[in-house]
């Protein structure tokens, strides 16, 4: 049987684009991996979890292994409305949604707002989940530049005066990480922050704020694009996949009720009860804050030491930027190909991501390259970081 | 801000039906639940499935809490395989897709499948959530009726020959329950069977084979039309939420590997390592023979129990399907809305689900009701039953 012919014209275009998951390069297990995007084992708290678990399943028995769940859902919910309020977003339950981690989210708001003609604005790098689950949706993209202090919104200001001034489609949506972005680490600016919402407002677009990364501060926490947004243009994506563990994919969107709503409508069959009364158990057991306050502590201290060995070990050629918090340092290597360093890198024992991941046309990540200080412990970052300025 | 303009093409005409979930009645907690399509508390292993998170997080720590997972994943696929082995489906790993439960392996069909414009075929009446989803994609179905045998396939040709004869679209799309189907409890024979197979290769459609009750067999297992297709047509759908546990969300889709590769696609970032890697551990670690033995006999009297009660109380207008597995009893209360008498039933004291809701056009499920003994232990049914006739 021929399968083309049965494809949906929904889907025909992107599956013209490399499959998702492609660009995952191979990284030999006993290399140092400066490239996971993920917690150090030591940072989830795994015995806790298991106790929430036990503690649930005697509470409620067979109940949150139905389809409804449980009553802890909406506790759930209620439990992400207060931490948000204490980072001054205010939200009823009706402007929740409890999601399979940010990458349901998005996928989500892509399908409420996206056909293949929208016209989706990006960082230039952002995410690369982000970009395979917008890509699914549209090829348009309108690409914005990141400096040291996140989007520059003054350059976005530029690209949308010069698209409405050539008639082309205004972006419907755009999707920003402006608080510890991956893959640069950088923070938005307060200064920007405000001038990207009057942008918003001006060229009448949604802007997807993804906070995966809001909660890991070393020192002050950055206040959200959501806390100043007047007219609910900002759908604001949170996750506790950084902060407690990705595994059990719960994440969120809060927006107005009107979206909430909409995003629901495609979500309503596709819900997970166990995980969320597993989460909503520990939230309720465990303080978030201690876990928290032992994350600042670790991925500072992470941090540090891998500022500290790039200082000390790299060539004077070689430039970075130093992050506020997150998981992620950007570097640049000036006139080498950051993929074939890969190649040499791990024979040495050592990996990182090339920056070509996160870019649309691979090419402009060349030189960059992303170093991840959550997983290893800070001696290993330091080793890490030694092999690789041997092979710089 | 007016949303309206910000909604995608895909999405519009969706939102012009009824909310997802809109159809669920209000039923009061004291009722004897014959409306809920759920297990019996009692044959959820609680206890079991506890275990089975303990021991994992012992065996791998934080690994199954990580985004990638674990090798339990591969092996809850390899687990999948040897089951669909024994009942003569032969599939290697890349022809299975474990999904969120058998409404993300329906939602992910639908999305690679289905246009605004693309007819579905559907049995008339069927799985009110399979609507729903399929309703997000498009509002043109073909509706087959069902007797006590089935699909009544004989329709089917009918309907596609006239079609045909008149120029309009034919489905690209069947949507079929053939064993223990929800709602009519009713099994497609074995020449229907074939029939629908011969009518998919001639007017070239596929067929989504949803067999999530097939495993809760009384006497002995119908064949599932997956073991005869020749040339690829069925998406076998099956899941662990009969079996085990709905609120774990596993289910899974096994066809050939190019539609897997397809439905991997906008699936990727959507996984469930956690959930997987929990079933996997419960599957090794107690075997699934003993569970669904005990599913088995007691499904059986509980079905028992029903068809006995129904037989003693219900006057003799009243008809109904006796099933041969699954969940469900369907019944025809001839002259009576079912859902004013509802109404009275949960006054009574007893739930039931009125035949309406697994209808696209309601008005012809007005005489119908859905009985389900997989809740309520043999007593209760009996006297739901009892109290149920007394109002009839």
């Amino acid at each position: 049987m021929k399968m083309e012919a049965f494809y949906s014209n929904n889907i025909k275009n992107a599956i013209q684009n490399d499959p998702p998951g492609e660009w995952m390069p191979y990284i030999p297990a006993d290399c140092i991996r400066l490239s996971s995007g993920f917690p150090a084992p030591s940072l989830v708290p795994v015995k806790q979890l298991k106790e929430s678990v036990g503690q649930l399943l005697d509470e409620e028995q067979d109940l949150p292994l139905h389809y409804l769940g449980t009553p802890k859902m909406d506790q759930l919910k209620q439990q992400i409305i207060e931490r948000l309020d204490e980072r001054e977003m205010k939200f009823a339950m009706e402007e929740v949604l409890v999601t399979a981690g940010a990458c349901q989210a998005i996928d989500l708001i892509a399908r409420i707002f996206i056909d293949e003609d929208t016209v989706v604005a990006v960082e230039s790098p952002t995410y690369m989940e982000a970009l395979e689950i917008f890509q699914n949706y549209t090829n348009s993209f309108m690409e914005i530049p990141i400096d040291e202090d996140g989007l520059q919104t003054e350059k976005l200001e530029d690209l949308l005066t010069e698209r409405q001034g050539n008639g082309l489609p205004l972006p419907k949506v755009l999707y920003t990480i402006p608080t510890f972005h991956n893959p640069t680490g950088t923070t938005l600016t307060a200064e920007r922050r405000t001038h990207l919402l009057k942008l918003a407002t001006q060229f009448d677009f949604l802007i997807v704020e993804d906070d995966a990364y809001g909660d890991l501060y070393f020192d002050d926490q950055p206040t959200p694009l959501k806390v100043f947004d007047k007219d609910g243009r900002v759908l604001y994506l949170g996750s506790f996949s950084k902060v407690v563990a990705p595994g059990l994919r719960i994440g969120w969107v809060a927006a107005t009720k009107e979206i909430i709503e909409t995003l629901f409508w495609f979500k309503k069959d596709l819900d997970h009860p166990f995980a969320q009364a597993v989460m909503s158990t520990y939230l309720r057991d465990y303080p978030l804050k201690k876990q928290l306050s032992l994350l600042h502590k670790s991925y500072k201290e992470k941090c540090d030491s891998m500022i500290d060995a790039l200082a000390k070990y790299m060539p004077d050629s070689v430039s970075w930027y130093v992050p506020r918090g997150g998981y992620f340092v950007w570097m640049k290597v000036p006139g080498e190909d950051t993929s074939k360093l890969l190649e040499q890198a791990t024979q040495k024992g050592v990996s990182f991501l090339p920056g070509k991941y996160f870019f649309l046309n691979q090419q402009d990540g060349k030189e960059w390259l992303r170093l991840s200080f959550s997983y290893e412990e800070p001696t290993a970052i330091v080793d890490g970081v030694k092999k690789l300025s041997e092979i710089i």
